[in-house]
């Protein structure tokens, strides 16, 4: 292992925020733990880049969709009124995003989102059951 | 005119917040007014489209060609320590991405974005320069 980075060694560093749902052709999804827009997860690329400038093209297309291919499992699962798309990563180099239901009324409707409130946390049963509606709607 | 959001009726709409840098093959490019982070950018799709996975896989493909265009200019003009990517567009319906370079020790390092937050503004001739440094630095 050649790289310390939550992503990278998963277990508990990565378990602190985030609950594994399924392994895609170029990522890994996590449920992210904060819940307050219900559905919310993580597309975290399987290699240890910093941006999505750092991929091939080809490695880009097959990243996005997966990127695709959950988004739409959360429409389908959750039907939310829009899912936002965000890669941050300012004090990491492991290049993932944070897929966002938004809902009407709902939390943050209408902004951008934090990082981790810290507002919902639920058991991991809970975690479960999001985890297999994302895999059940996936294509 | 089928749409009467700011990106399908460009002018004054899409000027309150934007100033016109470059038309990619898929994408429209927009210096950000607000300026608290040098070089943020808006990648605006050309289709009105809400968002990502409503493109087939040939046009997110040419879409995400263009925004690692830009990011990469934004690398080679601004040197930033990070570019975060960003799509939201809850009370919209027009896909676009906030392209946001982040600068160690700089505003909102270490965390993700504001939508607005109206800090930085800069003149027309300030705007055209950040313009011309992103078209000088496409590949």
């Amino acid at each position: 292992m050649d790289c310390n980075c939550a992503y990278c060694m998963k277990g508990e560093l990565v378990e602190k925020f985030g609950y594994f749902a399924c392994e895609l052709e170029t990522s890994t999804v996590y449920v992210f733990r904060e819940q307050s827009k219900p559905g919310r997860c993580i597309v975290a690329h399987k290699k240890h880049v910093s941006e999505l400038i750092d991929l091939t093209d080809e490695e880009r297309n097959a990243y996005f969709a997966d990127i695709a291919k959950v988004a739409r499992a959360l429409h389908r699962a959750f039907h939310p009124d829009k899912v936002n798309y965000g890669a941050y990563g300012d004090t990491g180099h492991h290049l993932h995003f944070h897929l966002v239901p938004k809902y009407k009324g709902g939390d943050e409707w209408g902004s951008t989102f934090e990082m981790n409130s810290g507002k919902v946390l639920l058991t991991d049963p809970e975690y479960e059951k999001l985890a297999q509606q994302i895999r059940d709607n996936l294509d």
